[in-house]
């Protein structure tokens, strides 16, 4: 039974915080977190929310996620409630090296996952929900607090699709409907039918409350328990900067701190505070999931004298792999045929998922089921995977384990044109902090790095082709993130062509072909850009004089500039041919030539250079 | 008055053509084309779309856009039918250098924009509706043909959220519900009340068809010039591959074309073909929109005592520019009181479109505001333009004229911390074929580029500071793209510190401290990192000897990468600052130092460089 008055003196404490915090840090979004704090507290204290705060990885555990992440004051707020923050941390808000950063980060022990940039909170739910409902089978919920300005985010409705799709009946949404944005009024301000017949019309159960008054919420959350496999939205009237009136439902007070003399006012408004009240939360059910069993993966057995596609190799990995990481899910966007993620998907349905052709979601939902302990391996093409690139972006201040394979890789893939090629995705996996990079040139390579991938704590990329390629290594051959294979090398080089993928098997050729005319080449295969290995390429460059690096992407932020970064020390003359011409429909060979980065392309390369 | 069985004509010879051009090409989507055959041949030649095909560029034609790119066989096979494309040229689909494209790309002139990358195609309608409604004032509709598992993306609820808050009853999309994605059914297969329902919900008209019946389809979009206020969402029931019996309704057609064989079979089952019959389109009111006069802009006018932000200053430059580039609207993403875009909008509110938290469709309405052009100023934090990183890619594909602007760059943003920082969008940018990359130190350069920005044709990025930061410039100074300002140069240099943005302001004032040691370092403002001004660079490598790059930003693919490139033919020894480490709350200075960006930072790599 849940005591009232106690929830109404907590969420009296709880705004006070709010409004001390960011007073005391000059910043911050005391407004957006004043509109939540009944929802919130009556969550966390009212007997819906079952959590052990001693010991916050228990599997079991009820998951908030502050999707509306810039009302942090009030995260922190309700956990020093919860009595596992102190009054003295509480000040220490947006303070340089203080856990509570001005958007949650896993710097602080309660962030289920970094949030801050919007429209991204309920896709981490979904992975979350998904992996409790499908993988992990307990009965822990997932609940997300929205903001009603961040449901203009696309990636939003996609999280609403999927987690009705799966029947997540483990996912409570939240919108603290406050019809306040940064700017001004949303799109709808407290219109809460027009969010009632949305969240109906996407499959989900509606429930509107009165989001100030703890009855109502009380009850919606006991409801919530009540609905099958269907997700749940609170959809809650709220007013932003509820408790204070000169702030209450204003235009202007967004991400605003109140001023001393405002704080002072504000204070006396709320009256008397029991600073020394704390909530008790409900403890979940001792319950752990069942841990898989490992057992060693069959090895690898390529008889080597058929080509094979990268793509194709990606998916055997999976298949192959999976008995000894049973950890692992694969996802992917309806390109599963494509990427060959099915060939998973066919031995081991019930750790496949089909996101639908919605990477933000797919991205978010994979930040998810890592941060519960899975390892997703999430696919679609390159390309694609640009869509997702702010869900990526977040994934780094995550602590996050995610093995992202983008197929389809440059201009190579031929006649579907440009729009399918990916010709960016190594310039945006490798900004992501402490990424690994990897571009596989044969089957081998790629099933031999996709279990580095799956042994590696950390975000990693692997870059996949749609041609079949030879097969050049044998299956005992060792690959480590951050090494390299030289594949030619001789006392007569003149240049050491880099590559990778596809434009290693170019070098190839064009090695055979310039030894004809008794013209030799280094050739040495990158497979790991990232992190690169700058031993072996300082060794070529010293050996031969000339690094000649050629990838089947753009030249900004690639392969090419991964090797000048990394000969910063080394005085050589590097040449990069890359994709510079407008992309276009045609025939892989007459892409490669056209690009200039085929074996034609090399050979005119080096015989330029040596004329001088 | 429609001849329904001269459509009927039409449409079998769209489909003839989609199939022996595919089965000509070896690939293409012939199923995905038959499916939509008749809502295009309805469309197009039964008097609703009135273009003339003659002046494609007529400012008041219809506008048709095949979000679902991949039908662009059918696409084609359309213009055939009006009698644009040969038979020949038909034959040339996917070939290199056609102007057929495997998904449809300028190259072929009836393009509106290059699709491929599912779910961007109502956006950039949205952004022609607009275009009609509020600003050409012309009565010219705008028609999107939709995919069903397209509509999975959650950029299209953007596009219909923002399509009916701006009541554009311009707007006509199309969705072809033929139930199956690339790899299976799609979520909903045939139930067309879930699309209606959903439709409704966001503000639409629905009106429920039959996808294959003539009567329905025309009177479908006869009904949509009677809708008023709201666009409309013609629902249609297809099979895939309609037309060809062991194709149609039947999953694995996806992407396939039909072999020789298969040709025959089907082409026996099409039957007689009048291949002679062509398609008379309406042709649209003559009129065209009234040409804004162009002003000459105040010139600049600042004092130069007060520092002010790079933010502040684009949003004044814009709304002093705009008298003499009348074709200037400006577009945020509900920010715009950070990004100063606000400015522009409290003197020119009819030029500013307010897009909300949905930056993709913000990106995709930009690119249809430009394509009938418009010179769109596109504006949210940085960070969160990396949310439309596909559509950004997608608009280099398309001759788009944008102007892209990130504020809050880097970690100087200070206590929001790492969610609100960008770090990767020099490197997004980069990327984009022909882009221009601007970042400007002060509010002089920031208005002076932001013109230079309106008068190229192409895409542009400006990167913003929060901080406030002194005015460095004169008001006369010159900025030109891929120009740079030496600031600080003496033959007594033992380095160059090449800088932008927020860091210039920092080597400024390493090199008043490190003067006083008598060490002297030369000061290069970076403000155009693409295209990259080799020649000074290369002067101050070969006068200094040392280059030390210094970047609020990642090291991958930024400046410090750029300068790498363009110094390629160089021998200089680069060194390059920039943001290697886990970004957090803090003050800017304190964030500055903790990335060794700072001052103090520069200072210490001059010493330690010279030390050996």
């Amino acid at each position: 039974m849940a005591d009232i008055l106690k929830l109404e003196k907590l969420a009296k404490l709880i705004r006070y915080w709010s409004l001390v915090s960011t007073t005391e840090a000059g910043s911050g979004h005391p407004s957006s977190s004043l509109s939540a704090t009944d929802l919130m507290a009556g969550l966390l204290f009212g007997g819906a929310f079952r959590f052990d705060a001693d010991r916050p990885e228990h599997p079991n555990n009820d998951r908030l996620i502050f999707s509306k992440g810039h009302a942090s004051p009030l995260f922190y707020a309700l956990w020093l409630a919860a009595g596992k923050v102190t009054e003295k941390e509480m000040l220490t808000l947006r303070k340089f090296n203080s856990p509570l950063e001005g958007h949650p980060t896993p710097a602080f022990t309660y962030t289920e996952a970094a949030t801050g940039s919007l429209g991204q909170g309920l896709s981490i739910g979904v992975g979350m929900a998904l992996n409790a409902k499908y993988i992990d089978k307990l009965p822990y919920r997932t609940y997300v607090l929205l903001g009603d300005s961040e449901m203009a985010e696309g990636s939003q409705w996609e999280a609403m699709e999927i987690a009705a799709y799966y029947k997540l009946d483990n996912l409570v949404g939240v919108i603290d409907v406050n019809g306040l944005g940064q700017r001004g009024e949303t799109m709808y301000g407290h219109d809460l039918d027009l969010y009632k017949k949305r969240a109906s019309a996407f499959g989900w159960e509606p429930i509107v409350i009165d989001g100030h008054y703890f009855p109502q919420i009380l009850t919606a959350y006991e409801q919530t328990g009540r609905v099958h496999d269907k997700p749940v939205m609170i959809i809650a009237k709220t007013e932003k900067g509820k408790g204070v009136s000169f702030i209450e439902g204003r235009n202007g007070w967004h991400g605003k701190a109140l001023k001393k003399d405002e704080l002072l006012r504000a204070l006396e408004e709320l009256g008397p505070i029991d600073s020394t009240v704390r909530g008790e939360m409900q403890k979940p059910e001792d319950i752990k999931p069942e841990k898989p069993k490992a057992e060693k993966a069959k090895p690898l057995s390529y008889a080597g004298d058929k080509p094979i596609s990268t793509r194709h190799a990606y998916g055997t990995a999976l298949e192959r792999l999976y008995p000894q990481y049973p950890d692992m899910v694969v996802l992917d966007a309806e390109v599963s045929n494509s990427t060959f993620a099915e060939i998973f998907k066919r031995t081991w349905p019930d750790r496949f998922f089909e996101m639908f052709i919605a990477e933000q979601n797919m991205v978010g939902s994979a930040l998810g089921l890592s941060l519960r302990g899975r390892i997703p391996f999430v696919s679609t093409f390159a390309a694609f995977l640009t869509r997702a690139f702010d869900q990526i972006r977040m994934c780094q201040y995550s602590d996050s384990n995610i093995k992202f394979c983008g197929s389809h890789a440059g201009v190579s893939i031929g006649v579907d044109g440009s729009s399918q090629m990916g010709l960016e995705d190594i310039a945006m996996f490798r900004t992501i902090l402490n990424s690994v990079v990897l571009y596989p040139s044969d089957a081998v390579s790629t099933e031999k790095l996709v279990e580095e991938a799956a042994k590696h704590m950390g975000i990693v990329y692997i870059r996949t082709t749609r041609e079949d390629t030879p097969i050049i290594y044998r299956n005992d051959e060792v690959f480590r993130i951050g090494g390299s294979k030289v594949l030619k090398r001789s006392t007569k080089d003149v240049a050491t062509v880099v590559a990778a993928g596809i434009t290693l098997h170019e070098a190839l050729a064009a090695y055979d072909e310039l030894k004809k005319d008794r013209i030799f080449i280094g050739v040495l295969d990158l497979y790991s850009i990232k992190p690169i290995d700058v031993r072996t390429l300082t060794e070529a460059a010293r050996d031969t004089g000339r690094i000649i690096t050629v990838e089947d992407h753009f030249s900004e932020g690639g392969m090419g500039e991964a090797v000048r970064s990394a000969l910063a020390n080394v005085t050589v003359a590097i040449h990069s041919q890359a994709v510079r011409s407008m992309p276009k429909s045609g025939q892989p060979k007459e892409l490669l030539d056209y690009e200039e980065i085929s074996r034609k392309a090399i050979i005119k390369k080096v015989k330029k250079i040596l004329k001088g």
